[in-house]
Parts: structure tokens; sequence; C-alpha cells
């Protein structure tokens, strides 16, 4: 084929004018990059110094600004989810069974869903529990972002010692950056010395923590079973022999600890916290290495920089968390985590019903005619069967956290309450 | 810098060596990658023409010798795992409490763990309890490849019918390759009416199923919960209203069925079978897409061939199955796997206890005068009880398919056991 003379004479030109397109494009794109790593360079903003100990967000929020206004929404109210969310509906409704088992405990007079990070301060001194019970200062050691001041000005013993009625007064704000922060290198620090005492019992080196590590330490040091220990009320969690409901059981057993005696079954029993940080210890994504920050504060993007979502929720309000790791829709994620939980709420009711049975039976196994003495077992296998039953209930992830240690606990506890129903059923025979 | 003449006169010779080696490369590449590909393309080889209905592997496999090669492996003996394996050791002796719970029916006398597929039909002729009870054809079903000539000639209902005994003489394979393939097509197939039944009856058109679909249904065909319904003792699955265990209760309640009346409690009894299918579909890999041979047959690379390997087994015994997807090694995977079923195996020992100490309550309450009237409720939890243990017990995988699941149907049946105690216990008060 032939090129016509007329086009071959255009050709140095129109390939001189392309060249120069292209070198604009490639220049235009390479300022485009440099814009944004300057952008990303900016941040963190350094507009203060913020003093170490400053617990106040608001400062944080100067040099922190993508975080801080996300750390705000946990003021939000965003509904509920099938079984959690941040509603502070009562349990005790919901579950009227709740103030049965928990009889003779301030639990059974008000027990809510917990709102989020913000409300952690506010609700602790609102609710009816501190009043019934006096309770200790050791209470605000989660409760307030105040609480490592506190303990440097009064000592470790005599902050957990010290009533909460005068302490809380010191409490100024709930859950704060400086909790898990360092306000120089935003590095993530453990602040709080129960944490770190378990974990050194435990042989765990937390000079040695990892970043993916830290990113469930620090939330470690709140969301876990504990109890206070001794004259001082001093904040104890019961990991000497593990972190399984069963180690716990064996630890508490040593001890001889109980929270209170109950009401009808004259039980010693054991109130559960919120052991997260425990379950998710038993469970695949602790295993595949998946930490609590990694669903609960997912890498989102703003602008051109990447931060941790300080609005710290239920994954089923942002299941995007979940598809860094599982490609599957939204709508099929759902179904596998209510599928879970489904399944674990099955089991809560069903031990829920057993646990209110052998309580009907031990105590009217006395009237009977039953000595203390007799009862005793009856009474062993209820505290033993509740400790169980309650690890599962207050925990806050029905289940999700490990599905089939959860299951497994519950199997354990409703043929542990069927066995105290059947001892307190079969006197006097 | 001056390049020296010397060096400059010698450059296109040099270029020229070098074009011509980069030439004779390259082509010996697309030689080798040729090669190979026509390697493949021979695969399978087309030694002989597979009539239709041809059982005998041994002509398969001069077409399909890497499947072939493999499938006879399933002769062999690999040893135990922690809770199955190809041994074919005594159950009863390893939980002498089988023994009782299956009082009354053949499988307390002689109750093997299974061997591979060579061996479904000798074991099946060999075993004492088609000697204790005379069984239907239909147990042939699934014992023999000659199954579907059998029922071509004798007619599905006259099969079923038909005694062991005398039909048994007809089956000369176990497992084979035409149980599941086209031997044109070498496509699987579903070759046994029981599953086409069950899954017309569920609304499944198997005409639509995908590739990876087959390869479960194949192995649902047999590896399912089943019964032998009406006088012809047809071979039926309990799906009508879905395959979990509540569904195949609730599908057994409505046809009122038995498999026997249990020795000592005199409840009616419904013996499980292997309901692997069923658990699979409960668990997160039926969800995630996984089919049975992904497991348990993966592909391998026979030289340029990626073929599937026919030594079904258990994946505990070629753990770079589960590698396929999960990036972690194989101590890792391995202890993943007996974590699951150390915690199945403690709540099956647990249910057992209870089941046990359940009958000997309904066993002593008719001698302290509890009218029949009374000891039904008894025993009708004793049967939701055992059939709920039953299903987990002798399905092939100790929790593994679905974990979750298998702990809740566990947690269940204790609770059920023990209430059947419980309403013997407290008779006569």
């Amino acid at each position: 084929m032939k090129i016509p003379e007329r086009i071959l004479k255009t050709l140095p030109a129109a390939m001189f004018v392309c060249a120069g397109l292209a070198t604009v494009a490639v220049l235009a794109l390479l300022f485009d990059i440099r814009e944004k790593k300057r952008e990303a360079k900016r941040y963190p903003f350094k507009v203060v110094e913020i003093p170490a100990g400053e617990t106040n967000p608001v400062i944080w929020g100067k040099n922190f600004a993508f975080e801080y206004d996300s750390y705000r929404k946990t003021e939000i109210n965003y509904g509920r989810t099938k079984y959690g969310g941040s509603e502070p509906y009562s349990r005790l409704e919901r579950d009227p069974v709740l103030k049965k088992l928990y009889a003779g405990y301030p639990f059974s007079v008000d027990y809510n869903e917990e709102r989020g990070h913000h409300y952690a301060e506010i609700d602790q001194k609102r609710t009816e529990r501190v009043k019934i019970v006096k309770q200790p200062g050791a209470c605000l050691n989660c409760h307030t972002a105040q609480a490592p001041a506190m303990i440097q000005t009064l000592g470790w013993e005599a902050f957990n010692r010290g009533p909460f009625d005068s302490l809380s007064a010191m409490a100024r704000s709930g859950v704060s950056c400086s909790d898990c922060h360092d306000p120089e290198t935003m590095d993530l620090v453990v602040t709080r010395p129960a944490f770190r005492n378990a974990m050194t019992e435990s042989g765990v080196d937390l000079a040695h923590a990892t970043r993916q590590d830290m990113r469930s330490y620090v939330c470690g040091q709140c969301h876990v079973e504990y109890y206070f220990k001794g004259e001082n009320k001093v904040l104890t969690f019961p990991w000497s022999r593990g972190r399984n409901i069963d180690s716990i059981e064996a630890h508490y057993a040593a001890y001889g600890f109980k929270d209170w005696i109950h009401k009808e079954s004259g039980a010693s029993l054991i109130k559960l916290q919120h052991p997260e940080f425990e379950m998710w210890g038993t469970g695949i994504h602790a295993k595949a290495g998946v930490s609590c920050a990694d669903c609960h504060m997912p890498y989102v993007r703003q602008g051109s920089v990447k931060v941790s979502d300080h609005w710290v929720r239920s994954p089923l309000k942002h299941l995007e968390s979940c598809r860094q790791c599982h490609p599957v829709t939204e709508k099929e994620l759902e179904e596998r985590v209510l599928s879970i939980q489904d399944k674990t709420a099955e089991l809560l009711r069903r031990t829920e019903a057993a646990l209110s049975d052998a309580i009907d039976a031990i105590a009217s196994a006395g009237p009977r005619g039953a000595s203390d003495a007799e009862l005793e077992k009856a009474r062993g296998l209820h505290r033993a069967a509740q400790l169980r039953w309650d690890f599962v209930s207050s925990e806050n992830s029905t289940g999700f956290h490990s599905p089939q240690e959860a299951a497994r606990i519950l199997a354990v506890s409703v043929d542990l309450a069927r066995r105290a129903q059947l001892k307190a059923a079969t006197y006097k025979k």
C-alpha cells in the first residue's frame, strides 16, 4: 500500500503533537501523585503539642482530625442490631427470666444494653446498680479516661479501694484517645495496670507485642471478665490458668470467690462481665490473626489518608469490614452472622429455662426437708451452670466471636443446670 | 569513552550469535509447551469403548488411568485419624456405652469404623448385622455398583423389597466408577433413584445442577440419612421438610417411623445413618461453595494432567486439600481441625452419659410402679435426645462439617436426655 505524499508530509508534525500531549498527561499525573503524597504527609496535622496525660479528646482532635470526627460518632444511637446495638433498652424486659437468674444481685434491678464509648462514664454513674450497693473505685478503671491520673495520684490500691461515689466526681469523660494512644507518636499503648498484670502473670511480655497484637490488647484492657480482689478491691483478671471458661472457673475455685448468694437457690454465684477478649481468643478470627480493630474499627479512606474508623460499633452496621477478607455480598455476610447468633440465642433461651427450673427445684427442696449439706451439691452445679451461661450471655457478640465454643459452653451449662435440678428434685427419696 | 575499533568490529557478529541463541531458546520453550499440551490432550486415553452400564473399574481404568490408579488406593488401610480413618476398629469397644444406647438393635452387636470405598460391598456382606436381622435388598442401593442394573432388571420396588441374602449374590463390587460417572463423557451423573426422588421432592431440579453442585450430589447419593419406607422397604430420604435434624425429626414424626424399641427404656428409637451431606449443608464450607470433592478428592497434578484424586479419604491425611484456600501451615490446619473435633467429642461423651442416665431412670421407673402412660413422655424425650446425639455421632466428621451446628444439636440432645431422666426420676411423687 502506498501512503500518499500529502500524509507523509504531515507525519512529523502529528508525531510532535502526540508526544507533547503525552508529556503533558504524564506530568499532570506526576503532579497529582505528588499532591496526594503531600496531602498524606500533612496528616496528622501538628497543630498543637498534646501534653502527656491529656485526656480531653478535643485537644487530640486538633492533630488527629479524621480519627476524632469518627470517634465523636460513638455518641450516636445507631439503633439495634438483632441482638445488640447502641440502644440502651432493658435486657431485663427483653428477657424477664434474667431477673430470676440474677435474684439478689443488682443486675436483677438495672441491666441495659450498653451504648457507645462516649457513654462509658455517663451510664456508669447513672445505673441503679451503683446506688443499690456501694461500689469501690475499681469500677472507674474502665469507665473514665481520668483513671490513669487518679491511679498515679492515689496509688493503685487506694484508687481501687476508694469509694466509687467520691472518686467518681473526678471522672470527667468516658473512653478517650489517651486510653489507647501515646499522644506524641499515636502508638497504641496499654494504659491500664490490670491488663498488664494479667498478661505478665500469663507470661506475655507486652514489650514484644506487635502492632497487630496491640490492636486487640488495647480493647482487652476493658472488654474482659474481672473481679475485685481482696480488701483493697484490686481490679484483677482471672487468667492465672488460661482464658477459657474452664480455666476461669478453676481460677475462681482456687481463690474461693463469689459475687453473691442467689436469693432463691442459696448458691454462691459469680456474675460474669463482658469477656469479649477471652471469647474472641478461642475463635477462628483470633487464630487467623484478625484483631478487634480489624472488624470494629476498619481502615477507611479519608481523602488521600487511610485511617482507622473510631466509630467503634457492631460490624453488622458496617459489613464492609468483613469484605476486607470475605469477598461475598453484604446480604450473604449478614445471613452468616445472624445464623450464628440465632443458634446461640436459641441455646441461651434453652439454658435459661434449665437454670430457672434448677432454681425452683433447689428452692423447694429446702422446705421439703433437705438439709443444707444435702443441697450443697445442687448449689455447686447451679454455680457451675450459671457461670457458663453468663459467660456467653454477657459476652457482647451472641456467640459470633467463637460460635462452636459458645455452643459448647452452653451445652455444658444446660447439662449442669439439669443435673442441679435432678439433685434437688430427687432428694428425700 | 571511546570504544576500541577492534571491539566495534566484532559487535555485529556477537549480536547475531545472541539473537540466534535467543531464537533457539524461545523455539525450545514453544516446543515444550506444545508437547505438554499434546500430552494433556492425549488424556484420557481412548483405549476402549466403555459400554453403558459397565461397572468393572478395570475397564474404566484403561481410559482413565490416573483416576483408576488413585481409586485403587481406597483398598489401602492408611490407619486411624484421631476420631476416624480407614482402620475397621470396633466403635463398641472404643465407646462401650454405645452397646447400651443401641440395646436391642443390631448396631449394639457389630459396629465398626468404616473402611474405604473398595470395601463398601465386602464389609456389608460381612457385618453381623445382616445375619442377626434379615435385611431387604434396599441395603444394596449404596453397597454395590451393580445396584442400577439390578433396579433396571427387577424394578425399583422389587429390588428394595427383595431379600438381601439372595440379591447380594448379584453384587460383585463396591463403589465403582459407574456410580458417579457417564462412561462416554466422564460427566458426573446421579445414578441412584433415592437421591433423585428426594431432591425432586425438595424442589431441586437436577437438570440445572452445576458441575460444582454435582461434586457434592454424587456423594449425597449415599452419605445421607435414610429409611426403608412401607411394605416394599423403598429407600427414602427424610427430607420433605428440610435437611437439618429438626426437619428430619418432623418428617419422621409425621410418618410415625421407628427403627426399634429400646430394650431397656422401651422408647421407639431411630438409628441415624451417616448424614454427611446434611451436616455439610449446614456448615460454612457449603455456604462458601466448597464441595465434598474439593476436600476429599482434591485436584492433583499427574505429569501435565490435572485430575481429581480418587483415593477418597480423610483430609487429615492430605492437608494440602485445605491449603488450596487456607494459606497456613499443615500443623496449624491440623490443630484447627482437631480443636473442633475435640470439642465435639467432649460433647458426645457428655451426651452419652446423659442418655445412659435417662435409660436407667426410665428402666427403673416401671418396676417402681410407673404406668406406660406415665412413662410415655420420658420415652418421647429419650427418642428426641438420642435422634440428635446419633445425628452427630454417626456423622463421619466428628463435628468438622458444621462445628457450631454439631454443638447446638448436642446441647439440645443433652437437655432432652436430662429431662427424660427427670421425668422418669420424679414419677410417683
